[in-house]
Parts: C-alpha cells; sequence; structure tokens
C-alpha cells in the first residue's frame, strides 16, 4: 500500500528550462518512446534496491508497490505507442541516470541514503517534466495522460523521501538532499542534444 | 495480459526427490523466506529479460504481466512471513540459479533461446515443488496457499516455452530444452544441504 501523505516540499533546486519544453514538444513521438524506458528503469531501480536492502521491511513494502506501479505505467505508456505505430525500440540513453548514479558514495549506510534521495530527486523532475508535457502538449488526449500520471511521480518522490527520512537523521537528509540537488539541476544546466524526458 | 491457453507438456526431466520434500516440511519457516526471495528475483529476471530485449513486442507484453504477478506472490508470501513473525532476511542462495545461468550461450540469438527456456525450466520446477508444499504441508491454510500459487508458476512456465516457440523454430527449440531439462536434473540430483525452494 503507498503511503497517501507525503511532504509537500519542493526538491529540485532549478526548474526546467524553456528549450526542453520546445525539444520535447517538437519530438513528442521520441519523448514516447524513451517514456517507456523510464518506467521500465524505475520498477527496476525499486527492485533493485530491495534486493540490495531485503531486510528493510518498510524499504521492501513500499518499493514492491513503487515497482508495481511504474510496471502499470509502462503498459500504458506502451499502449500509446503502440497507438501511434511507434515500434519499441532501444534509444540511447541521456547522460543524466549515469551522472546521478556515479554521486552515490560506496559505503554503507551512506550509499542507502544516497540511492533512495538520487530515486526521490529523479521521481522529482518526472513529476515536473510530465507536468509540463501536460500543460504543453497540443494534443489533449495525451495531455491529459500526462496529467494522469502525475499524481503518481509526486507520491512516488514523496515516499522516497519518506524512506531516506525514516532510516537517517532529518539533518543528515536535508544536508545531503542540498547537495545532491544541485548536482541534479547542474546536470541538466546544458540541455542534451537528444529529446528524451531527462535531456 | 497473460496468454490462458498454455501447452500441456512434460518439461522436467526428472520428478523432485522425497529428500527435498522432508527438508522443505521440517524447515517451513526457511522455506517462505526463501521463496519471498525467489518471488522477488522472477520479477527481476522478467525485467532483465525486457531490458535486454527492448524491441521484441511480445516478450515485452508477456513479462510485463509476468513481474507484475510474481510481485503481487512477492507481497503474499510477505504477508505470510510478518504472520508468522518471521523478519525480512538476506539468506545465501543454493547453486541452482547460477549454476543454470552459467549454461546460457552468450551469442545471440542463442543466449535468447537460452534464457527464455531456463526461466521456463525454474517455472516449472517452481511449480512442481509449491504443488509438493501444497501436498504435504502440514498446516492447513499455508498448503491452500502454495495451491493457489500453483497456477500462477505453470502459465508462467506455459508463456516462457510459448516465446521461445515464437521466436525460434520449433525443432531447435525442441532440442536445446531437452539439453538445459538434462542439466537441470541434474543440479538437482544432490540436495544443497540448506532447505531451499530450488535446494
Amino acid at each position: 500500500m503507498l503511503e497517501t501523505t507525503v511532504p509537500k516540499m519542493k526538491i529540485l533546486q532549478q526548474p526546467t528550462q524553456e528549450a526542453w519544453i520546445e525539444q520535447a514538444i517538437a519530438n513528442l513521438d521520441i519523448i514516447l518512446l524513451d517514456h517507456s524506458h523510464c518506467e521500465r528503469k524505475a520498477a527496476s531501480a525499486a527492485l533493485n534496491l530491495m534486493f540490495r536492502y531485503p531486510s528493510y521491511a518498510r524499504l521492501v513494502r513500499q518499493l514492491t508497490a513503487i515497482a508495481q506501479e511504474e510496471l502499470e505505467h509502462f503498459e500504458l505508456v506502451n499502449q500509446w505507442l503502440d497507438r501511434r505505430g511507434i515500434p519499441l525500440a532501444p534509444l540511447n540513453a541521456p547522460p543524466y541516470g549515469a551522472a546521478l548514479k556515479a554521486l552515490a558514495r560506496h559505503n554503507e549506510p551512506q550509499r542507502c541514503l544516497d540511492l533512495l534521495l538520487l530515486s526521490s530527486l529523479i521521481e522529482a523532475r518526472s513529476h515536473e517534466r510530465l507536468g509540463l508535457l501536460a500543460q504543453h502538449c497540443p494534443e489533449p488526449e495525451l495531455a491529459r495522460f500526462y496529467q494522469g500520471l502525475m499524481a503518481s511521480e509526486a507520491r512516488h518522490y514523496g515516499i522516497y523521501w519518506v524512506l531516506a527520512d525514516h532510516y537517517f537523521e532529518r539533518p543528515v537528509v536535508m544536508a545531503r538532499l542540498e547537495e545532491l540537488a544541485a548536482a541534479e539541476s547542474q546536470i541538466l544546466a546544458t540541455l542534451h542534444p537528444e529529446p528524451r524526458i531527462h535531456s
């Protein structure tokens, strides 16, 4: 069961720049295909965390629910691809994911904190960008689809944050979040030339 | 949507020996904990195959459904652990999984065939062993739980087999299945001393 109360908090340091919106709206089909990969990767990321911390009962319970939701979204996005005649295909990932992963410290328990906060940041950025797509997408039905997914992404980033806050001291969480959030905004400061959810 | 028609076929070469049943029934709590890990690993295995073959639409669609079911079972098994006061904890894996994985050839398309057939064999063995637990478990409610999961495992091994049969020629599939099934039975011929679903 996903927790329904999430903190109303601003986690991203810098908002997405206008240039991303233009790039995305001009390439809706590629964005949809990349979105499909993002949902599958988000499910894998949740499973990997469960695998790494098998005895953290709260984490396992809540990430199971997140993985299930990501797989539901993966199916929904794939139905959109199908309807638009876009074949499933591999797609080069933008540098975003690997650059964030490189920031995770290797020693425990710091690694656990970093992985939770990085997942929270990724979900928060997805939430922001799906919101921008909902707002700017010229196709009303697709815009409504993005709007519908936004609430889940907001819940997911809240859950990752609450898990970090559960397993670690609040001041430690806040200090590390600030560092990672700054790096996350910095990574996106230069628009990646290929249109992606996280370009 | 999972396909409902699965081939009525005998895929395992040797049935489970009596010694496994005795070991499992004498260690029901450990078997439940290992079962939890098995369900999570089965979900991961489905996601990994989707990641490896992102443009195989049929594979992606059907393995999404399998991953979702495995996560549902993971939750159900974890509820049983909770009810019995068994804390989530890591557990050494028996040699079974790694030994099977080592049999997958490295070149494509052979690797794809091998991974599908190995998943089919693992699901078939799980189906057989959950059936044995359903039959021999002295606790009626737990026995009914195992009985309830059996149908899904049977469907899963059928789906993996049907996928192999979809992407490869039937005689190639059957010849390789025979080799892998012989190896699978061979791996289980010596009972692993630690009680596990695949000991």
